[in-house]
This record gives structure tokens, sequence and C-alpha cells, in this order.
């Protein structure tokens, strides 16, 4: 296992608590800062949002924060009235146990849309993990399996950067991603957590340019969960706020880690067998770059031919061509996997079976689009479409 | 089969040239209409479009037309100048056999992207189904099959309307669409031709609306190809142009035809197990109607429950709310097959697999989405995705 590198003041803790019917299997999560900390949020834009991502949002960015709790197998979407007093109540007591005024504490749920929750397990799994709080690797990688729903493995992340007075300050997060599988449980969920010092609107702004290139660059089936949340505390246990170059270095340590969880939600499909990068560049804006990538990253039928290891690049370009941006074909080219395939709007000759080979061998694929529009690019990523994906996701409830 | 309603004044032909291997297969069709028809066209919103569409484009809504050429087998799609020439001479020839000016043709091809056509072949068949060139109905459904790919069965649809005065006419269309399956070939093509009247700006007018309610409304992928194309003949052999209560009677085949005819693309998929129509109504406009629908009708985390026959409905609701369109979810309600699962914002009980049942035993899905926010509505249709469709589309060229 690769070292984590904690932030100080915070205690981790990942429990049973009955939600899920293997006794075996964390479900609910609980993590305490020591500290009041800052609080950024970035949330679904799901119209149709979930209890906890309406309490969450209510509340941030803010300060004075001592507590995260999170459950998962149950999302707490589309269920009413009683959901939203439910959300209240679990963050209620997060606060209590971690000795916070009521709403000094934030909430996440993730898993089956329109059931609500059995808050007696909940109150009881809340109060089981107090007790086990700790400040270790072990109770970290706990509270990041207690919100795995079909994932299979814990996806965490950390980095540690020195200030320039000498300050060294850490920072570490764990997400959840079903991916490919389970949709209904597929929400996408991410904490991450630092000792420096951060003031709300900086906080803020630090977190929405990192989710902007990380959890919002990874498509998997192009549905926008109603619980997608990613939370950013700073408990500010080892530093003061960072100045100009230091605080430049928190945001490039905080859009490392986005990136790193990020990427580990599509790699972590079961159905899934390829991971595919998208490099859009030469393009008028980063938007225009973005529609491009999403258009190509969300084709089924670009999917299923990385799938069949097929280099059927008119696919790409066609998709490239619906997505809603004016641009020149005939300065349009495209390499996959390093291959020239398409150029200034002609194909080109190509060894197929040798591209195809390059595809079937490699778990990650590379497309790079280039357009002569303008300076601006990005990165994006997704997933093949497989048998095995429509399998289990056919098969989830019935 | 049922009885074709013959428009008067055309005659069909359907070819084998060679583009495709199998030698029982026709790839090239012929229509050419004895009198000058005005023609009116909709076409392809994708950036790359192809030289077929480049070519029609540039000429439609006009008049004095006599002829459209049509392949199967190579899109003539992303071939540059080359591509752009033979599609030129394409309707050269076609108008040259129908005793026409050079530029009184239209050509539409489906197929493969990125290969340039063989044109000795092509030229070859033009003259071969120019002796052909026949009235009957035998001839029409030769013509209807030389543009399929992987349809399975040749689609038209006809319909035949008496004007006030007495006087008869007929209109019949044919299309081709490859839905699910192997979707370098999935270009939708159309062809509607009629024996009345038209002038080009209420034939253009006519077929705009009913496209909108028909080949607007289905969707199997998501991807717009680059090749789309539906034409309307009006040769005005039966009638001249009719007035108000008569054109009216004309709108109303056309989009009956075109409803008909669009249908039969998703139906066709080899790999589809249910045909789903998605009504959604109470909306403020048409187009929020529309939005809501494709968003449901692309959302493979539906299209996989409903191959499942699993009545997963949150799914379907948070499909909804990522369509881009503001409304009051706690005023939404949800039937599924007639079975009510949603109402007012709230889960009802329901009997899961009575309704898994009602799933699994018709090929025919309908979900009826109301919304209370006005009275706009849409009905639009889309396939399930199955795990056939996946390995169809990854075995398709390797």
């Amino acid at each position: 296992m690769t070292k984590v590198f904690l932030p100080q003041g915070y205690r981790f803790a990942g429990v049973h608590c009955g939600l899920k019917s293997e006794p075996n299997l964390l479900d609910l999560s609980l993590v305490v800062s020591d500290f009041p900390a800052t609080v950024a949020g970035v949330y679904t834009r799901n119209l149709v949002c979930g209890a906890a991502v309406q309490v969450d949002r209510s509340r941030t960015p803010g300060t004075g924060f001592k507590a995260m709790v999170a459950n998962s197998k149950v999302a707490n979407d589309c269920t009413g009235e009683q959901g939203y007093r439910d959300a209240l109540e679990m963050t209620k007591l997060a606060a209590h146990y971690a000795g916070a005024e009521p709403d000094k504490a934030l909430v996440m749920s993730t898993g089956v849309i329109g059931v609500t929750l059995p808050m007696d397990k909940v109150r009881a799994g809340i109060a089981d993990a107090a007790g086990q709080l700790a400040s270790d690797e072990e109770s970290f990688m706990r509270a990041a399996r207690g919100i795995m729903t079909t994932d299979t493995v814990e996806k965490t992340a950390s980095r540690q950067i020195t200030f320039q007075d000498g300050t060294v300050i850490s920072l570490a997060g764990f997400c959840k991603g079903a991916a490919m599988i389970a949709p209904n449980m597929r929400t996408m969920l991410a904490m991450i957590m630092t000792d420096a010092a951060l003031a709300p609107e900086t906080a803020q702004q630090l977190l929405n340019e990192a989710v902007e290139e990380s959890f919002n660059c990874i498509s998997v089936d192009g549905h926008t969960s109603p619980s997608d949340t990613v939370l950013l505390f700073a408990n500010g246990a080892a530093s003061s706020e960072p100045q100009s170059k230091d605080c430049e270095k928190c945001a490039d340590a905080l859009r490392e880690i986005c990136i790193e969880l990020a990427i580990k939600i599509p790699s972590d499909g079961e159905g899934v067998s390829h991971l595919i990068a998208i490099d859009v560049q030469g393009c008028r804006t980063r938007e225009d770059a973005k529609k491009i990538a999403r258009q190509v990253a969300e084709d089924v039928l670009v999917k299923t031919a990385i799938y069949g290891a097929d280099p059927n690049w008119g696919r790409i370009v066609s998709a490239m061509g619906s997505a809603g941006v004016q641009f020149d074909l005939m300065k349009v080219s495209l390499q996959l996997n390093g291959f020239d395939l398409f150029q200034n709007g002609e194909p080109l000759p190509f060894d197929k079976s040798m591209v195809a080979d390059s595809i079937r061998k490699n778990r990650d694929t590379h497309f790079l689009l280039t357009l002569q529009e303008g300076d601006a690019a990005i990165r994006f990523w997704t997933t093949d479409l497989t048998t095995e994906y429509v399998r289990l996701n056919s098969d989830y409830t019935t």
C-alpha cells in the first residue's frame, strides 16, 4: 500500500451498521476534525438531488465544521420530507459526537434511490463509529471503505507539500464511484481533508478549479447522479492561511489529488476493459474542447469500438461533429495510441491490425484530437462499453 | 404484404452493382419522376456531413427534379474533394437517364465512413438501374432494398387521401436505418414521394413539421450520423396544388408516413428486445418536453434496466432531472406500462414482479411522465440496450 500522508487533527472511523446485509462490509463512515474546519462543497447539477446534497449545499462554503458522516447502500434520494429530516438528524448526531454546534456537520449518502433510511441502524452506527474514531491510516482506510458500494477497492490519494517557511502540510482524500456497474448506486462521493488553513472563499475557489479538471472530466455513462458530492475540509491544524506561492502549491496538490481520485472511478468498473484518455487541443475555448471531449467520451459507438479493439476512427470524427461546436473539419487530425489515423480532414492509410493490437493489449487507450481553432485544450477520461456492463446493469435488481 | 399506394408518375429500380460482396444483395437504387418534381430535404445536423448531403442541401428546396440515386455500403463521408466530385457525378448520371438538366437529381449514400466510392461500379449500376425502371410495387420494393445496410427488412409506408374535389392522391416512402447495429452504417435515409403538387416552400414546411414529430423523435444511441437525409418529392402527376383543407390532409398523411417509417428504424435493430415509447406531458414548451424525453431515451441506465425487465423508476426520474429543464419534482408522476410508480414526487408501493412481468412479456414498453408546468407534450421512441447490441458493435470490423 502506498504511504498515506494524513493531515493533522482528523480522526476517522468506518463501521458496519446493518445497511448492507453482508456483516463484513462497512456501510457508515465518520470523519471528525478536532479543529473547526472551513468546508467547501461541489454538488450534482441534477435538478433531482438527494436530501444529503440539499443539507450540505445550504451550509457550504462555511467555517466551524467538525464532522462529516456518510453512509452507503441507501442514497436517500426522492424520499420527500422524511428523507430531509433523516439527513438533518445524521448531521446533528455527527456534530454531537464531535462536540460541535448541531449544524456544523455535513452528510453524504449513496445507494438505492427512493428508499428511506432505517434510522435506528444509522443512529446506532454513528454512535458506534464515534467510539472507534482514530487518526491512524487503518481508520482512514475504514472510512474510505464505509462509502463503497460496488467499488472493488477503496480509492484514496494524498500529498504532502512544504510551504516557503518550512511548514509541512498534508492533504488526503477518498472517494467512491461504482462506475459502470450498479448504477442506482453509482453516485460519486469524495472528501478531501487538509491541515492547511483556508478561508471559505479560497477553499471554494480551489475546490471548484480542481473539480473542473478532475471529477467534471470523467464520464462513464453520461448520467449525473442526484447525490454527487465533493467536500473539502481545511482545519488549519498545521498552518495559518497560505499566501501566494504557498496557496498555489495547495491548489496544485488539491488538483493532483482530485485527478488521481477521479481517474480511479472509471478504472474500477467491473465491466470495464479499457480506460480511455481523450486529449482535445486547438480549440477556441476550454468549453468547446470539453463539449467535443464529452461527446466522444459518451458515444456508445466509440466505446463499443474500443471494447472490440476496433480502430474505427470514423465514429470518433462523427461524434466530434455532433458536439455542437463549430470547427473546420479540414484542419482536424486524430491520433489513436500514437498512430496517425486522420489528418487535415483526410483518412490516412494505416496498419489496421497493428493499431487493433495496441488497443487489445493495453488497458489504457489514448485519443489525441487536434483542431486548429485556438489554444484551448482539455483532458477527459472515459471507459469502453462492454457486454459485461450491460449484463451487470440489467441484472441489478431483478 | 400490405398494399402499397404508389403515387403516379414515378418509376423505381434497385440493383446489385458490386458494392456489397454478396451478389444477391441490392446496393444501388434509382427513382425517376416522369414529371418535374418539387423536392424538399431535411439533413443531418452533424457538422461532419457526407458529400451527398452537401450536394442535396445546396439544391433543396427546389423544383424541376426528376431523379434520386442512392447507394448503400459506402457512405462517402470524410472523403474530401474526391467524394464531393463522386456525389456530383452520381446526380449527373441519374439526371441524364431521367432526361433532366444535370443538376436536377439528388443523391443519398450510406455505409462505411472514410472510404471513397468505386465509381466504375456505381456508373455501371446507375446504367443498369435506368434500364430496369418500372412503376410496379416490386420495383418500389427493390428501390427500398437497395439502400438497406444491416436492416433486416425493407421499411416502407404509404397513404392514399381524397381531396375535396374528389382527386385521389397517394404518398409512399421508404427508409433505412440500421438502428442498434453496425453503426458506421447506421445512417438514416428516407425518401417520400407524392403525386400531389406542392410549391417548394410548402413542401419544405410540411416536411419540416413531419420530420420534427417522427425522425427527430427517435433515438437509438444518440449519435447523429453525418449522412442522415429525408427527401420529399412532389411531382403533381395527380393534382394541382392543394389548398387549405386538402393541404392539411396532405400534412397529416405525410406526418403519418414519417412516423410509421421512423418507428420501423429502432424496431429493426437486431440487438433490440424492447421498443420504448416515451410520452412526456405537462411541460412549459415542446422543446422542454423533448429535452426530457431525449435525456431519458438516451440514458444507458434506463435502457439496460428495460432490457433486464427491471422497473427501476429511480433511473428514469434521475435522468429527467439532468435534462437541463426546470420543473417541480413534487409535481412529477411516472407510469410504466400503465402502472403508477411515482406520484407527486413520492415513490408509490407497487408489485414489482407484476411490473417486471409486463416489461418481460411485451416488446413494446411505455413510459408516461407527467409534469405540471404547462400544456406541452411530446412522444419519443427509443430502444433498450442489450448485450447483443454491444457484441454486434464491437465485432463490427475486427
